[in-house]
């Protein structure tokens, strides 16, 4: 047998060199030399993100659309589909490394608190995933026990999970296999039991104990950012996460722009497949990294806005966008996921958060179970910072919600380094009076740009240093270097590029600075909107959850600093994360979650903000930083004054 | 343009002629003659019902295996396939001829009286169809009443049948297209509405009122024949009938064989295939004799033996022939129709009623619920005579069954003249001491054959005329030449060919008469070995239910002289026809009725017969006229004393 070819890959920043066989991909040597490279498509050449640098050597490539005129001038290829026929070097850039987002992982998620296997505390969700697998040893027939196959089974499932016979359902295909798997099986079978409202439908039925193979992907849907996070349904632990900017992206900003693109050109399946690409592509790079059968994955949770809910089941949305504002669906019953493309187990199961309305959506109701707000005996308040803000306001009795179109700045997008947080994001910054910056990253590497936390701090550091004024303006006659003017107006260089993990400065422009104020302040309105509606005051409110993808750390005070929460203790202020992907899995592993958010979807009260003209007036009123009624922000006032009088 | 040749087609024997242009079909010419030809395939030229002679002039054929060397030679021709080319004369044999089973049909049948919109009597079954379509006229949205559409639509559908809205499931496609036909049908929508055991689904949406186009088929799946009843489920009417023999005849004559059949050669599949065949020809001539869409009919129910219930959905049947006899499922859940094969709506549901077990199947259900066994006071015991005689005793608190091969030939299989009971069968009749026979067909036309309920008068008749004796052996010494012998043994001539409207006398054989005592031999050693389990007397029974496809009529006395039945007064039997179809059909009216046969059947106690030596015993003394131990039969020991002495 003729040996192949050695090559040699010599990988750049790294300096690390692999051999390998050659006619192998570039992808696959960057395995072998532990180098992680982007992909999502999983080395099909479709996804695009594997972009690398042949910087010396010959490589065997197809053609490709995905990469740009430029790119190719540049020598970049896709990773998956070069192959390696010599010796070569290749450098991979800054944004093909693959780095893990800092996403709450693991056990010690703080939704996991909230579900035990027994009822001891009314907080506690009841552990029972939306999708089960049910080990069962029933006893072989006999002449006087000759109970027909199908009954045995019910049986036998009744006696293990106290389900009665008439909730249950079995399809035709299962009926069908029933008598050969359990004679086969040995009377030992795997039945898997997924909720479908009033009853429990038996999805699969397979020989010996399989019940540990049980896997479930919880998902938000969100308009910038997809997040999933993989769920073992056996053990209850989230095993791994992902993230991916939402590619409609390219139909439009927001998702009213996507819903008119779609209504224009007739794109709704277009936008459709689109999400659920988006969806398989993730749900694709969790399996293959956790190394989980596919057929496993038994049960999907998503949660998002109505928009998103609706483009992911391609429901008709246009009538989201126009009076009077009416949604095809607010409590979607669960459906085959095969049967909208998401592909997991053919037989299992998309089950999706409620709305309340077309613009408070089932990232809202995720929210309000991941922070039982439908247990809370004391006033709180419920802030969930996306694309739009949507806060909530209530507690176990009475729930009140409105949504104010804040935009997608603290996740990073439409800032100039804004990102999404994620290693090299700067997620805490400070600037003492002498403009020096200091600052800290996820993953403490050399950043790259700005998550949420890190933009709040910046302009509550801006504004204490006296960068920027009230109005959020630039104190253009400030004695340093990092105040620069260019073409499109000024901007603050946050980190010089000798210290960036990009090959640029990392900088603040007025632009993002007027970005980031207006967000704040749509966000503060609502929140005062709704208590005025309800006739109460700040100091009623007892807690206050933020939520949203900042990142894994979140300045309080710098929220307050700004004015996007009302001036109150911090102690009172709980950030609490991703909160529609904690609904999400909270609703995957326990079906009193699920049900619980269904009672919050129903009981929660709308507020349009949509015309409302005392919300207009109280957006202008806090255009300002912290707002231009300073009795407002008492605490705030006090702390600039320290800060201009050193 | 060129005007087609017209050509003239003479039918015989009814001597009509109609004109038409050339190239039409034989069949296409009797039907403008309003000649009715058998035809199950609707003019496929699959099912060779409409074989009729060529006499005179030329047709175009295409060639055809449902055609024997015999026929070909004597001129048949397929009349669906016969294109006319010039003037024919063309004789249609009186097998070709169609004509309507004298099933009962119409308002007057007797389950329709347990029908009942408002619950007046506890017999009564309240309507309410399995599949309903309900028109609803919604409310459009307004910015204050902006609930979304799936909501808006199951409130209305609430406010109307009462329906919770946890109670309801949506599958995805209608989801999808809800808010289109919404407005498209200015609000005013017809719901199809299922019943999905613990849920009610929405199994379709259509603008305006189609609530008037809903129906259904009730089915019996008979071992031998199979009975279809078409019913309109918007007024509870039924509006036709149409029966066949069940062409699984040819994998064997009773179900084990058909077991054993399928088993050798792996043709379950194939078995399968053949009654859903035998279902959609019944279905399609109904729908087509009824100017009925197909689309229209949302519901079928099945009622029929376990292993025909099996065979019907393809479901594993081998071990209900095996010990311990186990079916695959008693309860089988509603599924699509679609799913097996049945052409109705694609969304339309199939339901079947429920087993007691391997030998007590849902047509025995479906007869306890038609005789509301569920609801009797006194001691009552009903008998289904088909292929199989099942017994079942007992009322409204307990009942025990047990079955009996009996054998098809009361269902005129296996006996020479033997036909089912339609038009020209004799359905009654009378031998006299000098051996004049006197008899009465369905229809009032010259006999063919005779169905079950004139074969026990026949054998009554001969028994008290003398023309056999209580063995059932033929008196030879007789004096008629109707009492002739063949190379088969003896035979005794009921109707000479001139009479007849077949080309043949029509007789009764000894090996029928041995036949028909054997299978009513079962039955009463049925009924016995059930009372004597339960410690029971004959005159503890109250009312007899005697059930079968024996036609329309049924002479009591008959069947006691014979000893079929115990002897009793005759005013405690009651002849109630197809309760298979019958059970079926109130199902489909009543969700009610529906699940009475689901409580009938988890609520009977089966007795097994095979192997049990009291049952063997019993039947060998059965096998007598009226029986060895004439204590038993009382009146027909002075009825028979009192014909002797004549």
């Amino acid at each position: 047998m003729a040996r192949k070819n050695v090559v040699k890959v010599h990988f750049l920043p790294n300096d690390v060199t692999v051999e390998l066989e050659s006619g192998r991909t570039v992808f696959e040597a960057a395995h072998k030399a532990r180098i992680y490279i982007c992909s999502v498509c999983g080395g099909e050449g479709t996804c695009g993100k594997c972009k690398v640098v042949l910087k010396k050597g010959q490589i065997d490539s197809k053609p490709t659309s995905l990469l740009g005129h430029d790119e190719i001038e540049k020598n970049y290829i896709l990773a998956c589909q070069a192959r390696v026929l010599g010796n070569v070097q290749i450098f991979i850039p800054e944004e093909t490394r693959l780095e893990r987002s800092k996403i709450l992982v693991g056990e010690e998620s703080p939704e996991m608190g909230l579900l035990a296997h027994t009822k001891t505390d009314s907080r506690h969700f009841l552990i029972e995933p939306l999708v089960r697998k049910v080990f069962l040893e029933l006893e072989s027939p006999t002449m006087d026990d000759n109970v027909a196959d199908h009954e045995r089974l019910y049986n036998a499932i009744n006696k293990k999970t106290n389900t009665a016979s008439d909730r249950m359902q079995t399809g035709y295909r299962i009926l069908k296999q029933l008598p050969t798997v359990l004679r086969e099986g040995d009377w030992k079978v795997t039945v898997t039991l997924a909720y479908r409202g009033s009853t429990t439908e038996v999805v699969e039925i397979q020989q010996g104990d399989t019940s540990r193979n049980n896997f479930g992907v919880a998902i938000d849907v969100g308009t910038t950012t997809v997040v999933a996070h993989l769920v073992d349904l056996a053990t209850c632990r989230t095993l791994d996460s992902e993230a991916t900017y939402n590619s409609q992206i390219e139909f439009g900003e927001d998702y009213i722009q996507r819903i008119i693109y779609g209504e224009q050109n007739n794109a709704f399946g277009e936008i459709h497949n689109t999400i659920i690409n988006d969806i398989n592509n993730l749900i694709s790079t969790l399996v293959k990294r956790n190394f989980i059968n596919l057929h496993d994955i038994t049960a999907v949770v998503c949660a998002g806005n109505t928009a998103m809910m609706h483009f992911l089941l391609e429901l008709e949305p246009t009538r989201i966008r126009r009076e009077p504002y009416i949604p095809s669906a607010n409590f979607i019953p669960p459906i085959r996921a095969s049967e909208i493309g998401i592909k997991i187990n053919p037989r299992g199961l998309l089950y999706t958060l409620p709305s309340v309305g077309a613009y408070v959506g089932a990232d809202i109701t995720a929210g309000a179970t991941a922070i039982r707000l439908d247990q809370a005996d004391a006033l709180s308040l419920f802030i969930d910072i996306g694309t739009n803000g949507e806060v909530v306001l209530g507690n176990k009795e009475w729930m009140v919600c409105c949504s104010a179109s804040a935009g997608p700045s603290f996740e990073g997008s439409g800032v100039h380094n804004g990102m999404r947080a994620a290693k090299g994001a700067i997620e805490k910054i400070n600037i003492t009076r002498d403009f020096h910056v200091e600052y800290k990253t996820i993953g403490n590497v050399p950043p790259r740009g700005i998550c949420g936390s890190g933009l709040l701090d910046c302009i509550a550091s801006l504004l204490r240093s006296g960068v920027i004024n009230k109005s959020g303006n630039f104190n253009t006659g400030l004695r340093t270097d990092r105040l620069r003017k260019t073409e499109d107006g000024y901007e603050f260089v946050l980190v010089n590029r000798v210290g960036a993990g990009i090959d640029d400065d990392i900088i603040i422009t007025q632009a993002d600075i007027t970005h980031l104020i207006r967000s704040k302040a749509a966000i503060y309105a609502a929140i005062s909107t709704l208590l005025d509606a309800m006739n109460m005051s700040v100091d009623t409110i007892e807690h206050v959850y933020l939520a949203g993808g900042f990142g894994n750390y979140l300045d309080v005070r710098s929220a307050i600093t700004i004015g996007m929460l009302p001036d109150m203790p911090t102690s009172r202020v709980k950030f609490v994360g991703n909160t529609c992907v904690a609904g999400a899995k909270l609703s995957l592993l326990s079906k009193e979650a699920f049900l619980t958010a269904q009672q919050i979807a129903s009981k929660m009260t709308y507020f349009d903000l949509m015309g409302n003209t005392k919300f207009m007036e109280k957006f202008m009123s806090a255009n300002f930083l912290p707002h231009t009624n300073l009795d407002e922000f008492p605490s705030v006032y006090e702390e600039l004054a320290a800060h201009s009088s050193l």
